[in-house]
């Protein structure tokens, strides 16, 4: 097993993903080499700073200031994109590598979301490998169980906890009883929020990742622009208790269904059973629950961020490279990728929790169930919480499954009550 | 995609898995032409009894009486064993098939537990494909998950739920109530439990799987001599009823685990928490818990067994060999499989439930927890169950983590004394 011809990569970013990745390589040399049947060889790495203090000893790899100089090297097989965003220079490195005939490996959900079909077509053309294992939910090989692990399968919904941030504030906020606020101050004290943290609270980051997974469940181009993104800065400790009290936590989930009528793509909170699986995945733990046409539900749950778990992914993809595992990037040909219609969030058929801030007087919920009751939704649950010292009443109701698009405009009708104080809280609830 | 010679195979039996096996190739043979870049054919069959009544449609497909004709014929790529047992046609079957240079694909796992090694060397000598997903766990890809979706990774810990049998049995016992007899002949009686059920509830057929696992995360033989194996059929009804008042679900769990010592390997009966994901994996699903040097902890749960599932990991198998994916059956050449030293399960350090029946009479108390002591079993709980009427005292104990030997020693100078009226009972708890 050693006449084999080594593998060379090339590493371009050396922040915390690319130098667990370096590190890993190192360590585990002798094992990677037995399991893929060859070496793999760092030959040559790019970050921004030569001189900075690093844990790993780039001393004996070839150095080069800017990433698109690794493709002029003679011999390198595999670029490791690990610098991020979705356009510059990243993007442009992806592009020029697949030009170059050279196979990719990236953790840059954003670049594929927005640019996963014309990437593909340039790796195929060439019949490159695109590996982005890490773009996706850290360590858990979901990119590979989706293309290769249930091949038989027609998929039918993905529903995932897929950003670790989130799921930190959210489980912070419920064991705490903290605001908002301050969990997430705190997540951004202990290094798991950034300091720009929009991207990950406002749902983006999971859009990302949500769209990736739909493209290789069904079969369509990757399209950020159809989902429908809310995150979870409006959620209060209050809708948290409350939660508690049903029987529920709350999640920040992407979930993408196939129906007749088309795909829907959604990322929002989601009230979800205490007891559930996907309901007791606490902390930074990411997990997804594919449902697919043999193999019924099938849960993962595991390390979805941070050096070790992602490095695990980018090196799951290096190693099927050098074992000439090669698959088409979306499971399909290019030409086989096809848009699916997509479905409006309008038609989603679910149940509802709603929080409202009413004045204690007479007739107010009467006024307030008359207004679902026009819509035709029907209640399941309805609570009062009187908060006492002339604060407003906190009223809870949980409806039985309606058509979101009558929510919406009982929602919009009830916050305009002269008895209702607050824009209506409402956070959908999902039976898993 | 088209252009593409397709991949042939035939089908050596047609019960559960290979009548689904048949049905779902044929309903997604587009979709699978589309995912592998060439059609899978199946060109023949053969099974026990041609004029079965069946739910598939095989006058379109050679028949042939005896499965080793399937090696005869001209154009075959793979042959798909899904005849069962770990001896006789099975066996030579396969043999015979690596020999004339075809792909295998099989579920059977007592075949690879008993002669996975000399298989493996077969297959690795013709540069064959042995795809066994199927094997373990029904339909979670867990065997790719090992192989090659967590290649970076150092194993440390291969916990599982491992056989639907049991789990639905003890799922049943603790919702109803049940006795042990009672959940066994309904799980007979729904088709979940085989006539003669001694394979599964006595942790044989867990035990072939978690040799499988152990052979594929270490890089060792597969060696069913060196489990530890302790069925279910102990448990009782009352031990369930305890083991909820503690928090705790009673699993059969197959655990591997690795240290500098060596490998232990052991299938018995533990308890959980309730809370844990694993306490929760319910009914006829599985569950596999991960342990790796860079992913951490990654936790698998699904549909152990069934049509559906196991045709679902066995046409994966078949798909990756049509798109070229073919790794060493263990992950490694055989040439690097090395035997590693096995630990015994006395050196085993966890923590204990005992329950003893004994004679309500003043010093029982003190000659138990005498023993106890001498043998340094310190003791975390202690609780006392009368039982009325002149029935014994139920006296249930939970100790710190201590060493198996020690407890070993104790419950067999505890069951000798003379107020204690039946042998110790007793689980292992896993802190997962």
């Amino acid at each position: 097993m050693h006449m084999n011809k080594p593998l060379n990569i090339a590493i371009a970013g050396l922040g915390t993903v690319g130098g667990g990745t370096f590190k890993i390589l190192q360590e585990n040399a002798g094992l990677l080499e037995a399991r893929c049947g060859r070496a793999i060889h760092i030959v040559a790495v790019s970050a921004r700073d030569k001189n900075k203090k690093r844990a790993i000893n780039i001393a004996e790899v070839k150095w080069v200031d800017s990433p698109a100089d690794l493709l002029t090297l003679p011999d390198v097989d595999v670029i490791v994109e690990l610098i991020g965003g979705s356009e510059g220079v990243a993007k442009l490195l992806v592009e020029e590598a697949f030009k170059a005939g050279k196979h990719v490996v990236t953790a840059n959900k954003a670049l594929i979301a927005h640019h996963g079909l014309s990437l593909a077509k340039l790796a195929e053309a060439k019949g490159a490998a695109f590996g982005y294992e890490a773009a996706v939910a850290g360590g858990i090989p979901v990119i590979k169980t989706l293309r290769e692990g249930l091949t038989a399968n027609r998929f039918h919904a993905i529903t995932g906890i897929l950003n670790g941030t989130c799921n930190f504030i959210l489980t912070s906020m419920m064991e705490s009883g903290q605001d908002f606020a301050t969990a997430l101050a705190q997540a951004q004290h202990i290094g798991y929020a950034e300091a720009d943290p929009s991207f990950d609270i406002d749902g983006i980051d999971t859009a990302h990742k949500l769209t990736i997974l739909t493209s290789l469940a069904y079969g369509c181009p990757p399209d950020i622009h159809a989902v429908k993104i809310e995150g979870i800065r409006h959620i209060t400790a209050r809708d948290i208790v409350f939660a508690d009290k049903l029987g529920y936590v709350i999640k920040l989930l992407g979930i993408s269904t196939r129906t007749e009528q088309g795909i829907l793509q959604r990322v929002h909170p989601c009230m979800v059973s205490k007891l559930s699986t996907i309901g007791r995945v606490a902390g930074a733990y990411n997990g997804i629950i594919i449902e697919g046409s043999s193999v019924g539900r099938l849960t993962l749950e595991g390390q979805g961020a941070g050096e070790g778990p992602t490095a695990s992914s980018v090196i799951s993809d290096i190693a099927d490279i050098a074992r000439g595992i090669i698959c088409k990037p979306f499971g399909i040909p290019v030409a086989a990728i096809a848009d699916i219609p997509r479905v409006p969030i309008d038609t989603l058929r679910t149940s509802y929790y709603v929080r409202l801030a009413v004045i204690d007087k007479p007739g107010v919920l009467a006024s307030i169930t008359a207004i679902f009751s026009e819509e035709n939704i029907s209640l399941r649950e309805f609570q009062q919480y009187p908060q006492g010292n002339d604060q407003p009443v906190q009223v809870v109701l949980i409806t039985h499954e309606t058509l979101e698009f009558a929510m919406l405009k009982a929602l919009e009708s009830v916050s305009k009550l002269n008895s209702v104080l607050e824009p209506a809280h409402m956070i959908r609830i999902e039976a898993l």
